[in-house]
C-alpha cells in the first residue's frame, strides 16, 4: 500500500484559504465553532481514517460483502465505522443541537468525509446514508417518528438507507410501483421490490431504517403520486423491543468495484406484514427526497474526487521511486552507461501526474464550493443572499456530481498507466481505484440524467438567472487574475471560453423555445463536459490568484514550492484541459443531428 | 450472457469488400487459396469460437489462472484451444508449407483470430504466442532447432512464450541483465529473471519453449548487446524424452482483468542448469525480436478492437431490450400513461452505441489494413511495392497498436454506461470487458512508448516518406469521396484535418532539428491521438464511399439498412470524434512546455 492517501495541506488550503470556511462561521448557527475547533475535528478524522479506514481498504475489496441465508455479511470494520464514527459525531455533526447534532458547517463535515472517502471509499457510505435518512426524518416526519428513530441512527446503533430504484423503473422514478395501503392503525402496509440499495442490510446494525418511495393506492400516476415512508427492518414495539417488519433481503449485488460497500435487493411485505409510516404529506415523497438530493449529489462528487486524490498519491509515490529509461536530454540522453532516471523525470509521466493532480484538487475545490453554498443557504438571514446561493447551488450541482466522476475516472485511468504493467496487477492499488471510481458516474442519477438536468432545467431556470450568477462569479476571478501580468493570459482565455458557452447556448436554446426538447437535449452530455471544464478552469484560476499573492507574502503559511505547484497545475489545466472546449463546441454547434436521425434499425 | 459477440457480416464486409482480401491472393504464395476456401476457414473458426470459446468467457474470469506448488494452473479450456486449435491450423496456418503451414494470408489469419478474441480474449494468446515463438525459430534459428521445436509447437503439443521484460528494466530493454554464458557443448547457460510472461507456464502443455532475450558475457551495454535464445522449460534429450531445464515458475501475477490468461514470473538457472540455444547471431536478439514485433503489435490492436466489438454487441442487445423512461418527443413525451421507451430510443444512448460501433468497426478496419500491408510485403516480388508498403506499415503500426487500445477502452466505458447500474454488476458482462481491455494500452509497449515511436521514429523516417505515403493514401479516398455530393463535406473536413497535422509537425519538427528531443516528444501522446483520429476518419470515409456505391447497386450483397448503418456511423465519427483534433492541435501548438518546465519538486 502507498504511504499517503491524501495531502492534508492541500485539503486545508482549499478549505480555509480558498473557500474561507471562516466566512461561513459568521452565521449564528455556527457561533460555537471556530477554525481552531474545526481544525481539531478534521485532525481527529484524519487520525481515525489512518487507523481504522485506510489499513482495511484492500482487504475490503478482497473480502467483499456477500449474501448468506437471507442476510448480507460485510467486513467487521463496518461495525467500527458505525460505532466509533457515531461516537465521534461523524453521522450527526451537522444536525441541529435539538436533534442531537453539533451544528458544524456542512462544509467542514464534507471536508471530514472527504478524508474518509480517500482513505477507504467502501466505508463512509454506511454512515452517510444513515445521516441522510435521519435528516429526512428530522426535516419532514412527525415528532413521534423523530423520537423513535433519530437518536439511535445518530449514534450509529441503527443504520439507514434510501430506497428509490425498482427493477422495472431504473432511473425513471415516475414508474415506481411499490404500494402503500392505508390501515386504521396509523401505519400503511408496504408491498414492493427495491434494488441497488446501498447499505441496505448488514449484520452489524441492530436495525436498518429504510426511507422508501411508494404509491398510496389511488395516487396519481407519475412522479406526482409518490409518497415517502419510514420502513424499518425491525419495528420498535411499545415495550422497546424490536419485531421483524417483513423486510426481506433478497440478494446482494456483486460488483466490479466498491465491493466492501453492500448493494442490496430488498423485498417489502412478502408475508403481508410490512408496515410503513408516512413522512410528511401524501404524494410529496419525491419533493422531500429531492430536497435532500443536493447533499447526496455533493456526496457522490466528494467520493469520486477523493478516490481520484488517493489514486494520485499512489501514482505519485510510484513515479518518485521507480527508475526506468533515461531522460531524452542532458548527459543521460539514452546512454545505457548512465543510471536510469526516475519515471517522474519523463514529460509524459509528468503529464499524467499533473492531470491527476489537476482533476483531484480541482474537483475537490468544486465539491467544497457547493458545500459552502449549501451552508450559506442554510444559515443566512438575508432572503436575497439565500436566493442567490440557492440558484448558484442548483446551477452547479449536476457538475459537482458529474465532473469528479467522469474526469476522476479518466484521471485514475492515467494513474494506472503511470505504473505500467504493475498498474494492472492486484498487488498494486491503482486497479482497485480504477474499479471503485467507475460506479460514481452511475450513482444518484447517471451522467446522462445529470446532463439533462444541467441543460434542461438549470440553464433555463428563472430565465437563465443561475447561469448569469455563475458567470458573474467567474468574471470576478477573471478580473482579479487580469491584474496579475503572469495570469492575465489565462484570464483572457477563460473569458473567451465563457463566450463560447454563450455561443453554444444561442445555438441550442431556439430548439427549446420551439418545443423541440429532444434536439435541445440530444448533446447535453457534451454541454456538461464543456461547462464543467470552464468551471474547473475558473476554480484553478482562483487558486492561482491566491497562490501568486502568497508567493509575494513573506508570512506565507506553506513553503514557496507549495504555492508554485498550484500555479503550475493551473497552467497544466489551461494547456491540456481547457482546449477540449473547442472540440466540444464544434460538436455542439454541428447540425448533423446524427443521434436523432439515426433510427434504431441503423444501429446494428 | 449476450447472444452475439460479433456481427460476422460486418467483419466479412471489411475483409472482402473494403480491404479486398482477393487482391492479396494474386501473389503466388497464396495461389492455392481462394475466397471460398478462406470463407469456409472463417466459418469453421466462428463455429469453433461459438462452441469452445464464448461459453467459457465468464467462467475463465471467475476461475482465474493461479500459482500452486511451482506451477501455474489454468482453465481446462486452454487444453482444448491448444489441441483442437492446433489441429485446425490456428497456430500454423500462416506458416510456409515447408514449415508445416498452409500459407494462408496473414490478413485471413488475423480475421480468424479477431473472431476468437471477440469470443473470449483469455484464450487466443496461448496459441498466438506459440505461433510467434515458432516464427522466430523458423525465421532465424538453425535447422537443428527448427527440427526440434517447430512441429510440436505448430500442433499445440508444446506452447511458446516471449521473455523480454525484467523486474528492474520494465519497458527499458537496454537495461536487461539476464546472462548467457557460453559452454563447450554448443549451448549457453542462462541465468536471470523474467516477469510479465504471458502464457509462461500452464499445466496443459507438455513443454513450453521460451524465446529469451539475454546478454552474452562481455557483450556491449545497451540494446546492442542483446542476444536471443531458445530456452525450453524441458529440454529434449537424444532419446526423445524431456529433461527439466531449470526454468522455475516463481509466481503468477494476479490481474484486474484477462484473468484466465496467465502472466508468469520465471526464474532461469536457479540451480545453474538452465541451457539456452542461440538463435541466429550474437547481439542481434533485439533486431530479430523487433522483426516479429509488428505482427505482435497488430495482434494487440486486434485483441483490443475485438473486445470493443464484443462489448458493443452486449450493449446493443441490452439497449434493444430494456425499456426505461419516455421519449422527449411525440405523444410519449414524458407522459407516465404511455408505456416506457426502449433505451435505444434516447439520443444519448444512441450516441454511446454509435461511439462503440464507430470505434469497434473503425479499429477493425485499421487492424485489417495493417495485416494486408503485412501480406503484400511478405509476398510481392516488386521491390518498389515492398518498400512502399513497408513504409506504410511502419507508419501505421504504433496507431494500430494504440488506437484500438485507448479508444477501445473509452468505448467499453461508454458501453458499460449504457447498462446503468447493471453495467457495474458482475451478473452482466460489460464490467468484464471493461477490466479485460485495460491491459491493451500496456501490452507490447505502452501508449507512451508507441507515441514516441510514432512521432520520434516513424514520422521522421526516410525524411518523412512514411507520412507522405500515408497522406497519399488518405488523399485518394478524399478525392473519391469528393465526387459524391453527400460525402463531399466530409472529404473537405478530412482534408482540413490532414492540413492541421502538417501545421502541428511544422511547429514541432524544428525542435527535433535543433536536437531538443525532449521538447519534440513531450506531447507525443497527443500527436498519437490526433493522427489516429484522422486515420480512422479516413477509414470510415473509405467505408462510406463503398456503402454509398452499393446503395445504388441493385445487386448488393447485404440489405440496404446494412450499408446505411455504415454511412450513419461515418457521420457519427465526423460529428463527434473528428472535432477532437481541434483541441489536440491547440494543445500541441501551445508553448507553455508545462510538462518539461514543471520540476518534480512541483508535482506534490
Amino acid at each position: 500500500m502507498p504511504k499517503k492517501y491524501i495531502d492534508i495541506d492541500s485539503l486545508k488550503y482549499v478549505l480555509y484559504d480558498i473557500h474561507n470556511l471562516e466566512d461561513v462561521l459568521v452565521n449564528t448557527r455556527y457561533e460555537d465553532h471556530d477554525i481552531e475547533s474545526l481544525d481539531l475535528f478534521l485532525d481527529s478524522v484524519k487520525e481515525f481514517s489512518d487507523r481504522e479506514l485506510f489499513p482495511y481498504f484492500k482487504e475490503m475489496d478482497e473480502q467483499p460483502a456477500y449474501y448468506k441465508d437471507g442476510a448480507v455479511i460485510v467486513h467487521d470494520q463496518v461495525k467500527t465505522l458505525m460505532q466509533k464514527g457515531g461516537e465521534m459525531g461523524l453521522i450527526s455533526a451537522s444536525f441541529d443541537y435539538e436533534d442531537g447534532g453539533l451544528q458544524i458547517p456542512f462544509l467542514a463535515h464534507t471536508a471530514a468525509t472527504y478524508i474518509m472517502d480517500a482513505a477507504n471509499n467502501h466505508l463512509p457510505g454506511y454512515a452517510g446514508l444513515t445521516q441522510g435518512a435521519a435528516e429526512l426524518i428530522i426535516e419532514f416526519a412527525n415528532q413521534e417518528l423523530k423520537d423513535t428513530y433519530v437518536e439511535k441512527m445518530a449514534s450509529g446503533q441503527w443504520g439507514g438507507s434510501m430506497c428509490l430504484t425498482e427493477p422495472q423503473a431504473g432511473s425513471s422514478l415516475s414508474d415506481i410501483v411499490t404500494k402503500a395501503t392505508p390501515t386504521d392503525e396509523g401505519h400503511y402496509k408496504i408491498n414492493g421490490q427495491k434494488i441497488f440499495i446501498s447499505g441496505g442490510d448488514y449484520q452489524h446494525a441492530e436495525n436498518i431504517v429504510h426511507l422508501v418511495l411508494a404509491r398510496i393506492e389511488g395516487a396519481p400516476k407519475g412522479t406526482k403520486g409518490i409518497s415517502l415512508f419510514v420502513v424499518p427492518k425491525n419495528r420498535p414495539t411499545a415495550d422497546g423491543t424490536l419485531e421483524y417488519n417483513d423486510v426481506m433481503t433478497v440478494a446482494d449485488f456483486q460488483k466490479m468495484g466498491q465491493r466492501g460497500y453492500c448493494t442490496t435487493h430488498l423485498g417489502f411485505g412478502d408475508t403481508q406484514d410490512c408496515r410503513g409510516w408516512l413522512v410528511g404529506e401524501p404524494n410529496k415523497g419525491l419533493k422531500y427526497m429531492f430536497l435532500m438530493m443536493n447533499a447526496a449529489r455533493i456526496g457522490v462528487g466528494r467520493g469520486a474526487s477523493a478516490i481520484a486524490m488517493a489514486a494520485y498519491r499512489a501514482s505519485l509515490q510510484y513515479a518518485n521511486e521507480r527508475p526506468q529509461g533515461r531522460k531524452l536530454t542532458g548527459s543521460g540522453k539514452k546512454n545505457p552507461e548512465e543510471k536510469q532516471a526516475l519515471i517522474i523525470e519523463h514529460p509524459d509521466v509528468r503529464r499524467m501526474l499533473l492531470l491527476q493532480k489537476a482533476v483531484a484538487e480541482g474537483s475537490m475545490s468544486l465539491v467544497f464550493l457547493a458545500a459552502k453554498y449549501y451552508d450559506i443557504i442554510a444559515s443566512t438571514k438575508d432572503p436575497k443572499e439565500k436566493e442567490k446561493y440557492h440558484l448558484l447551488l442548483e446551477m452547479i450541482i449536476p457538475m459537482v456530481k458529474t465532473y469528479p466522476s467522469e474526469a476522476g475516472t479518466a484521471s485514475v485511468n492515467n494513474g494506472l498507466q503511470v505504473l505500467g504493467g504493475y498498474g494492472f496487477c492486484t498487488d498494486f492499488i491503482l486497479q482497485q481505484y480504477y474499479r471503485d471510481i467507475r460506479i460514481f458516474a452511475l450513482y444518484e442519477g447517471t451522467t446522462g440524467i445529470q446532463s439533462q438536468d444541467l441543460l434542461g432545467r438549470k440553464v433555463t431556470m428563472e430565465n437563465g438567472k443561475g447561469l448569469e450568477l455563475l458567470s458573474g462569479e467567474i468574471m470576478k476571478v477573471i478580473l482579479e487574475a487580469s491584474k496579475d501580468e503572469t495570469l492575465k493570459k489565462y484570464a483572457t482565455t477563460l473569458g473567451e471560453k465563457l463566450q463560447l458557452t454563450q455561443q453554444v447556448l444561442q445555438h441550442l436554446l431556439p430548439f427549446a423555445k420551439k418545443g423541440n426538447y429532444e434536439r435541445y437535449l440530444a448533446d447535453a452530455n457534451l454541454f456538461m463536459e464543456h461547462l464543467s471544464i470552464v468551471v474547473v478552469g475558473w476554480l484553478w484560476l482562483e487558486i492561482a490568484v491566491d497562490a501568486r499573492k502568497e508567493l509575494k507574502n513573506e508570512q506565507r503559511k506553506y513553503p514557496e514550492v507549495f504555492y508554485e505547484s498550484k500555479v503550475k497545475t493551473m497552467r497544466y489545466f489551461f494547456a491540456y484541459e481547457i482546449p477540449k472546449t473547442n472540440a466540444l463546441t464544434e460538436s455542439l454547434m454541428g447540425n448533423e443531428e446524427v443521434t436523432i436521425k439515426t433510427a434504431k434499425e441503423h444501429i446494428i
